[in-house]
């Protein structure tokens, strides 16, 4: 694997910017938090004037081996069941993308069975999901390699077409455990603190779900504690392919809108690799999951939303891309002081 | 001024509406706030096929003989030119109406100056400004009753259109010192907890601005306590138009959107006269003004938003119809676990 090139942008513009917002005809600091996303999207795109062009959500889904220890309130054939939903457009994703004004496209990361007869779906299948990580490696180094470079192979392309914002999402029955222990061997909180009720289990089906996960990171005593290692011993196919998109969205500068806990684990291993990541990103809002509020934290990142979601699939970046856009747009049209003649006695 | 006839929404599709929610293919309640939002919709509606029509926002704009006693960062010349950055629209609440699709009016409820050579401002101007309640009266009883009366209008002609959905904003240098009275007086709260720094008073400001409002309160010891008479003595022209906007647009059965604290003062009032309004309400957001988060709570009312917001304008309800829509389409749009043949183990 090729090592990633992304640099964080130049603060050059930091003032210029922080000048531009200040001018707007209301109060200083009035727009709160869009204030600071209008200032991470012109530093992310290099000027005073970012366009949001041909925004898209990459929806990946894959099943999981550890899904076979019980860990989620639903059988994995849910997780072909999905994908045939989201191909038919009717799923939330595809509600809230068509709402708003993404693109969405559905990727076949390594779910178990055929989606040929679906032409909506992208097949980038690693294999009939993960192995069962309480007894092996999810994955080989090479599958672990082979998920990143398709996901970035998917960035590439929606890159070639303009699009110049990112959200990744995801689908797996079983991936709320993956995520929790990605999120405990790479940040060092405690396992109990990373494990959530996911789909809707209860105390008991939780206590069950730490209990085989506990289980599950004593099986690999000697696993690295270098991110790749890690992804490839307790990922996923859809959480790796989500790293890799992210990774190489952020070489070619993309905005990139993060999702619930499990994008937020991909996200997390991406910027174990390269922290510079981080600078491109929008937390699109904070999970009902347990270890959400805590991974963002990890992460440096405030979310715009917080309604209590926990479905996963983008759809926190898809509901939350109207405040993207809205950011957007009152730094590129609304009037300055000067301009429409206001009384300015803010001090800017 | 007649009463006002709102009946709460008939409470007999409270079972069918839960059913269709629960049986959409997600995980039980994992769209969080979304989901008591569609509920909140259909109620309002009272159909399972929610459709939001014609969204609108009022933004109601006046002036403040209080703003003389100094209780705001920004001099009061600051209204009128606002007006015409809203008709010139090059204010925030223009952005973000043209960037969500909802449909804007600028009511001159009672600015000073002439705003005859702009067709884009609704003439409803009850008078050059209220008069300086720190001495008298802010407003005639007749001028309250005539603000009600326009403000019904405005709304009786949205629904006419075909609109049902409305959001009120507003525009008033000095009218948080109104908003803060009128909770004070009409919750019972500590003024101190009522008053905020508006457009950006700093530490001394506020100070200055308690003491003036807490003077101003003792010199009206007689005022009664029932809403007409708070509203008369110390509301603003725009706050009592949104406030005859909110009671006959709930007669009209239309969904309210909420903004930030001043337009949630004249929310109060309006509860305090009819109570039944509030079944018509979404809380677009939790400003960054003290008082408010207590306002809504007195108000019943989860924010959608809490972004730090506190222009007003009518911004919150702008940046928070995506959502609103969001919550109807999911309702309307997502297949259920049975048409999409995906096993629900949830227990729904």
């Amino acid at each position: 694997m090729k090592s990633w090139h992304i640099t964080p942008p130049d603060a050059g513009l930091t003032a210029a910017i922080a000048h531009k917002i200040a001018t707007k005809t209301k109060p200083l600091g009035s727009l709160g938090e869009l204030e600071a996303l209008a200032h991470r999207i012109a530093l992310v795109q290099q000027t005073l004037t970012p366009q949001l062009r041909r925004p898209h959500v990459l929806v990946f889904a894959a099943d999981h081996g550890i899904a076979q220890a019980g860990v989620s309130q639903y059988p994995a054939e849910v997780t072909p069941q999905m994908v045939r939903n989201f191909a038919a457009g009717g799923a939330a994703i595809n509600v809230f993308c068509r709402q708003n004004g993404l693109g969405l496209t559905i990727v076949d990361a390594g779910v178990r069975g055929s989606f040929a007869d679906l032409a909506a779906v992208r097949d980038e299948k690693i294999a009939e999901g993960t192995r069962n990580f309480a007894h092996e490696p999810a994955m080989t180094a090479a599958q672990c390699a082979d998920a990143l470079r398709r996901g970035a192979r998917l960035a590439d392309e929606l890159h070639a077409t303009g699009c110049n914002v990112l959200g990744v999402g995801e689908m797996g029955i079983g991936n709320t455990s993956a995520a929790a222990v990605l999120m405990h061997l790479l940040t060092g909180q405690p396992l109990a603190e990373c494990v959530g009720r996911g789909t809707g289990l209860d105390a008991a089906g939780l206590a069950r779900k730490l209990a085989t996960l506990t289980r599950a990171v004593a099986a690999h005593p000697r696993v690295s504690s270098e991110p790749l290692a890690v992804l490839a011993t307790f990922g996923g196919f859809e959480i790796a392919q989500m790293c890799g998109a992210l990774l190489r969205a952020a070489e070619h500068r993309m905005l990139l809108l993060i999702d619930g806990f499990i994008a937020s684990a991909a996200l997390l291993v991406a910027a174990r690799l390269v922290p510079a990541v981080l600078a491109y990103c929008v937390f699109c809002h904070e999970s009902d999951e347990q270890g959400h509020r805590r991974l963002l934290a990890e992460l440096g990142g405030r979310p715009l939303l917080r309604l209590g979601l926990r479905l996963g699939e983008g759809t926190g970046c898809a509901l939350a891309y109207p405040l993207v856009r809205a950011a957007a747009g009152f730094l590129n049209e609304m009037a300055s002081f000067e301009s429409a003649g206001v009384s300015d006695d803010s001090g800017a």
